[in-house]
């Protein structure tokens, strides 16, 4: 095998692309090297793409947020997806995934590479499905030799991070029925992987092939991003035995990866009540020693379709807090429809606020210089920096702008009844009384 | 002093009003008689007001959703406030508060009343101000039988809360000046209360001549809501010494309210980091003697105007998990402007997201149920039944149709890739396979 940045970290070399990722971080690249080594950071940049910025994501780095786009076989407006690529990463998405199952997708990949000069990740099962789709007429009749050479495709073609489901395997899935849930499966890409398993009789190839997955990642430095699939799609179902026992899976292959040079990330749930998010950030930490956590929400409560980048920003904050390093963005369209462009911004901006809502509560130093910063332009009453501060300056901008004030310093919202004002009037006023008598 | 529901309920009365909360909150009227004996609950309805049902607020009921309207002395559109009432209750909103401090204050309170047929609260010091600014052209000026006046206009006209901001001390504001902060006071009753008592050179009457408004209350049978005029502005404010010397007061006063048989709640904060969150609502609880607490937010971060809405929903949600009964929605136009009709709306359901995010972590059975019934809803691909159990049916149905799927039965973010119909595609497909063979 060739040598990854990870056999590189732990001979002690510092790359360009640790000393970036740590300048980024402001942090030193020897902190960079060991949490490579130690499989604590990855740094998501395939080694054929050179025309991007590495990104590090992991522990004692800041929050990074990813942006899901791709066609649907029932939507197949490419221009619409790459328009919410350039709109992701515009909004500050430090990722993109493409999940186009419609279309030329070796094309609508490499368009989406242009469009979001940012790191790529994508699940190959997808496109795997679609070939085998088209050519068997059933996904089911995939070979495990088809599944590899898509994966091999992904990876020739810069993708900078693979989702793939091997911890979905026979034995968590019996136990998942043996036990019964309310929702089954909700991933796309796990339901796919156990409908292929229970059709051919056989355990999931990514699952007993690991190794060949391992090897071909390993010569592209690529990610392996080990998905869940038997991730709670009900807050019901959530932190039960299946979830678990596949998390037990992952983060065995988590370990054989790294003992050969390979980055994982592991990804985590999913419909998760308030109460356990805690808990499944340190579970994942612990089972996964500490491999970068990438988490999908967690949607905190099943009760608000329309809303779920609120439901999901509640629970990206907590598990930002305790620990998770990755946000997976929830558009306000989740369990509705394919999102549109305004939901792609508003669905970055959510997960941007879980971001720093969970930096400030963990201290990270630079937000907390942030936070400082804004408050005292508020303090100030300078709109001008309030507006630089903010995640969304155009928004805040624009809101402020739709009912300006009578008296310019303060908002509509109070008018001359201003917190900030009546008591820089009041020390001004006593000063005057102060000064007659 | 005349008998107040408190008063009632510990000679063992369970009135009308008791068993009509008993029965919205699917309890025992003695348990709702028990609370309200232990200041635990209250009961939010002045006993002039018998047009509108009463309201239980506290431990172990349901938590609450309260939404601020009001004109400003800038923004004087009456009937455009009382529209944003009507649509704050049709939301969900279940208490309303008028914050005028433009106009004919007075007929204004008595048109929301009638526009929203909910609980609803004041902060009589507002109007005190407003008018001490329009008879002696500084609100500083403003006598104490002036603001009792006021105090007792707003009770007999039917108000069931009152936000007073009796903690408000000059022993606690010297505190804060020692101390210095960022923000100093945000609260805007604070702030005037605070600049009042400078200019004067005394304390503050509310906290000086509180018996007066306890007798006052007790004759109206209302809720006295203990204003925190030095909740935080800044999420670096938070949790600090005046804060906590004021809550020290409100508990203080709340223990004598409750002696003379008058109901107390107290309010909170505010801006609060994530990780200060749970201990705000311990210290709330602790130091007031489980008083139910009425939160602002708490806001998470202060790096996102024009998203506040959502870093309320994170506090919110966090506060309510951790014991908070009664959350002020804050909507998109905070530090921004005047709330619209939209912000209202949404200022709501994101209240009511978080509320309903904590009712389930604390494991409040209704919730529970609500959630699988809506989990299974969406396991049954029974999109009508789902749109019933949302939060917000009319986004929901609104958001699908927007962009519906070619097969009825998915939505068109995964379309034929739907992870439930794939599972279901996938288990007949094996039947047929087993029958074939």
């Amino acid at each position: 095998m060739n040598e990854t940045r990870i056999h590189q970290a732990r001979k002690g070399i510092l790359t360009d692309e640790m000393q970036a990722v740590a300048r980024q971080e402001n942090l030193s690249p020897e902190f960079i090297a060991e949490g490579l080594a130690k499989g604590h950071i990855v740094i998501t940049r395939n080694n054929k793409r050179t025309d991007i910025a590495p990104l590090g994501i992991g522990k004692g780095l800041s929050i990074k947020i990813n942006a899901n786009i791709g066609t649907s076989r029932d939507l197949l407006d490419i221009e619409g997806e790459l328009e919410k690529a350039r709109v992701a990463v515009e909004a500050g998405a430090h990722t993109v995934m493409d999940l186009s199952t419609g279309g030329d997708l070796p094309a609508i990949r490499k368009d989406v590479m242009k469009a979001a000069p940012v790191p790529l990740g994508t699940v190959p099962f997808y496109e795997a499905a679609a070939r085998a789709l088209d050519k068997h007429s059933s996904f089911c009749l995939l070979t495990e030799d088809e599944l590899f050479d898509v994966i091999e495709d992904h990876l020739a073609s810069g993708v900078d991070f693979l989702t793939v489901h091997c911890g979905v395997t026979l034995g968590t899935l019996g136990r998942m029925e043996k036990e019964g849930r309310i929702m089954d499966m909700v991933s796309r890409g796990g339901a796919l992987t156990a409908a292929w398993m229970r059709y051919n009789e056989k355990d999931n190839p990514l699952f007993t092939s690991f190794d060949r997955l391992v090897e071909l990642s390993a010569r592209y430095d690529a990610t392996l991003s080990l998905g869940d699939g038997f991730r709670p799609g009900a807050t019901g179902d959530a932190t039960d035995r299946a979830q678990l026992h596949e998390l037990i899976t992952l983060g065995e292959l988590q370990q054989h990866a790294l003992e050969q040079g390979v980055q994982v990330m592991v990804e985590g749930p999913g419909h998760v009540p308030l109460d356990q998010v805690q808990a499944n950030v340190l579970l994942q930490k612990r089972l996964c020693h500490e491999a970068p956590f990438y988490v999908l929400g967690p949607l905190v409560t099943d009760l608000a379709p329309g809303y779920d980048h609120i439901t999901g920003a509640i629970g990206g904050a907590v598990a930002a807090w305790a620990g998770a390093d990755f946000l997976c963005y929830v558009t306000p369209a989740e369990h509705l429809r394919l999102p549109d462009v305004d939901d792609v911004r508003q669905g970055v901006m959510a997960s941007r606020i879980a971001a720093v809502a969970g930096e400030l509560a963990r201290g990270m130093p630079g937000t907390r210089e942030r936070e400082h910063k804004m408050s005292k332009a508020r303090r100030m009453q300078d709109w001008d920096a309030q507006y630089e501060l903010a995640i969304d300056p155009t928004v805040a901008r624009g809101r402020r702008g739709e009912a300006p004030p009578a008296d310019e310093s303060v908002c509509s919202m109070c008018g001359e009844f201003c917190a900030i004002k009546v008591q820089n009037d009041a020390k001004e006023a006593k000063a005057a009384k102060t000064a007659k008598t």
